[in-house]
């Protein structure tokens, strides 16, 4: 098992930020190009086969069997958001190699074709969509639509990733929402990953196996109000949209504390964001998250009432744009069953988190992840951790449950 | 007065923002540059000297009178707040040259020195510090502190401006606090601005006198909690830094609304800034005013006291620092008198914005405000606006204002 440690040394320094200890790695940046060139050399080093889809979603196969052959399939990420955690993402592809060495020392002779997957900007903390890397593979969004993403500096996805279609290449149809081709065959994803929140912690594993995912979305608050000196003009004169997002994040909180869910503003652009000038404009974006698309639905729908009351008030506008909403995934109930039997009747639990295993799993790929505890009980924060005997316990798992699926 | 319409045309599309209507007109950036041109060619044209500081203040004289003659001065600023009005600084400048103008056509040969001035990053929205030109002018600022001060782009002003000392000249001592030496033997100011209220519209009058200034001051609040996962951490766990400063936010209107003082939040910083992540960092800029300096502690006090008991309540931290507080500024009340009585008894009003007249006046120059009716009540918006016919009606009460000052 020194491997597993080696490699989390090596990836320790890539995108650090020296002040906070988070980890900055955003996709098609520096950083996150190390972290690929890596994935190609721990490929390289195992005798593995790497192939890039026009995306830039990874997957390195052991040798022996041909694509089309009922795939099994392990990993998850390398990118982060920002100031985030070293574990969030990079411990699946660790993990995954680090599985496929103790399956190689314990002589297990796959009989299907199993491999390593990376997939691009799954927190979507560059260009604003989620698994972006994982819906482009599987034709769950189209290219023609990607490609005009713009990040926070303007720059368009299309002019960072030369995509299907984009140098008179018409390709396989990528273009138009099939897929990049990479997941043909694959029948089963397995996708391991740091615990995000305190379940395990508080029921004494170092491992368990997630159900499923509760749906969540963002949706965009654009509140206009008026610009005014901030001096001059008097407090009831003013229509400042501070006052309806200030209104707005209060209530959002309250709502979801009040029936155990999340509902969460960390994302604030204001117009025009000078000391002594009223607002114009707050855009914020909501993230919110249920344990059902129903309860998600009315969880927003009370937040957007609230808000729009408020608005009311306060002499400015709102408007709500849903801009990613991704329903209720339940991963594969045998595959969970067979995996939480075979490692000892693990702790199942569901996740608030979005994953690309949601995604595999919504285009019919059997999927099933397992995740390592997280002492601290944070993630997207320089805080997240897990325990190296923890994560060594978590490539036991994985080697074991990938033995059961490919022999 | 063809003249004031001519000029105003001229300064109309320099720095207008196409898609709002508003104008930026940063120190230092292409478009205030090029009204510092305008204004040397303006000067030109009137046969006025130009002088400029090394902090880029700039004074045009009429011929005629040495330096040390008693000097009357009047003017405003170029510079404009983030997406401003047109008329918030110009209109002064525009104005003084007009009234210039009328006072030749009226025959009036000047008795004193008289000049027409623009002083720099009046409006601190570049480096954050308002009425930074005329402090480095009269000495209420030395050249040692302002030449560390950053933009939003990090840049230095040390290494926009060469000031006193920098290039191996220690100068006339500006450095230290001594003033530039432009405004010397200046023993009157009269500055004319728009007005930033509706005190105008609700007495149907075109000009005013202002007597004083309310004491202002910026405040920086740093609000520190935990980065978390936006979906995975129960709302119960967070320390989330959004909600104290949301409710801070409410609490700073609410105080301001009732005691008829002033309380604004227009500019915030959130990190690390990502949807699916509850912040680390809140920090945002308190912009309070009130009628004395100590009703201004008062308020300020309140606010920052319902910001620590709501920390306390988050499990954040709240940090409050005084980036600027200016005290309260009374005109000179013989000069403010001897206008409001030539002027026919127009009204007399405070204003509740800072000005480099206050800068001034603290100074010990003698200095008075006109102001000129805005049809809209706002200012520091696209939406700021001054008839025509009352901007001509400023110019002739200010020329009668100099008149009565230079013969």
């Amino acid at each position: 098992m020194a491997d597993f440690e080696g490699m989390w040394r090596d990836l320790a320094p890539i995108g650090r930020s020296a002040s906070t200890g988070g980890y900055v790695r955003q996709p098609w940046h520096a950083a996150e190009l190390e972290l690929r060139a890596w994935f190609r050399e721990a490929a390289a080093a195992r005798g593995l086969t790497v192939e890039e889809d026009p995306f830039g979603n990874l997957a390195a196969w052991l040798p022996g069997h041909e694509r089309g052959t009922e795939a099994v399939l392990t990993g998850s990420h390398l990118d982060s958001v920002l100031d985030g955690g070293a574990y969030d993402g990079p411990l699946g592809v660790v993990s995954a190699f680090a599985a496929l060495d103790l399956l190689r020392e314990r002589g297990v002779a796959p009989t299907r074709r199993l491999g390593v997957a990376a997939f691009v900007e799954e927190e979507g903390s560059r260009f604003g969509r989620a698994c972006l890397g994982s819906r482009l593979a599987v034709g769950a969004a189209t290219w023609d639509a990607a490609r005009e993403l713009t990040d926070r500096e303007g720059v368009r996805l299309g002019d960072v990733v030369q995509g299907p279609g984009d140098a008179g290449d018409d390709g396989d149809g990528a273009g138009d929402g099939t897929g990049s081709g990479l997941l043909d065959g694959v029948a089963t994803y397995v996708e391991l990953h740091v615990e995000q929140g305190r379940g395990l912690i508080d029921l004494d594993a170092p491992v368990g196996v997630h159900d499923g995912i509760w749906p969540h979305g963002r949706y965009r608050y654009d509140i206009a109000g008026r610009a005014d000196h901030a001096g001059t003009t008097r407090m009831e004169d003013r229509a400042d949209p501070m006052l309806t997002f200030a209104m707005t994040a209060l209530a959002a909180n309250k709502q979801a504390r009040v029936r155990g869910q999340r509902a969460t503003f960390g994302r604030l652009d204001v117009r025009p964001g000078g000391t002594n000038a009223v607002p114009s404009q707050v855009t914020a974006w909501l993230d919110a998250r249920a344990e059902s698309d129903a309860e998600l639905a009315a969880l927003v729908a009370d937040i957007e009432r609230q808000a729009t009351e408020r608005a009311g008030r306060d002499g400015t506008t709102v408007t709500v744009t849903a801009e990613s909403v991704s329903g209720e995934v339940a991963f594969d109930p045998a595959l969970r069953d067979r995996l939480a039997a075979r490692l000892g009747g693990v702790p199942v639990l569901p996740t608030q988190a979005g994953h690309d295993a949601g995604i595999l799993q919504e285009a019919g790929i059997a999927t099933a992840m397992l995740f390592v505890r997280n002492p601290s009980g944070v993630s997207h924060s320089p805080y997240e951790r897990a325990e190296t005997a923890d994560c060594l316990a978590g490539v036991v798992a994985l080697a074991d449950a990938l033995t059961g699926l490919v022999t």
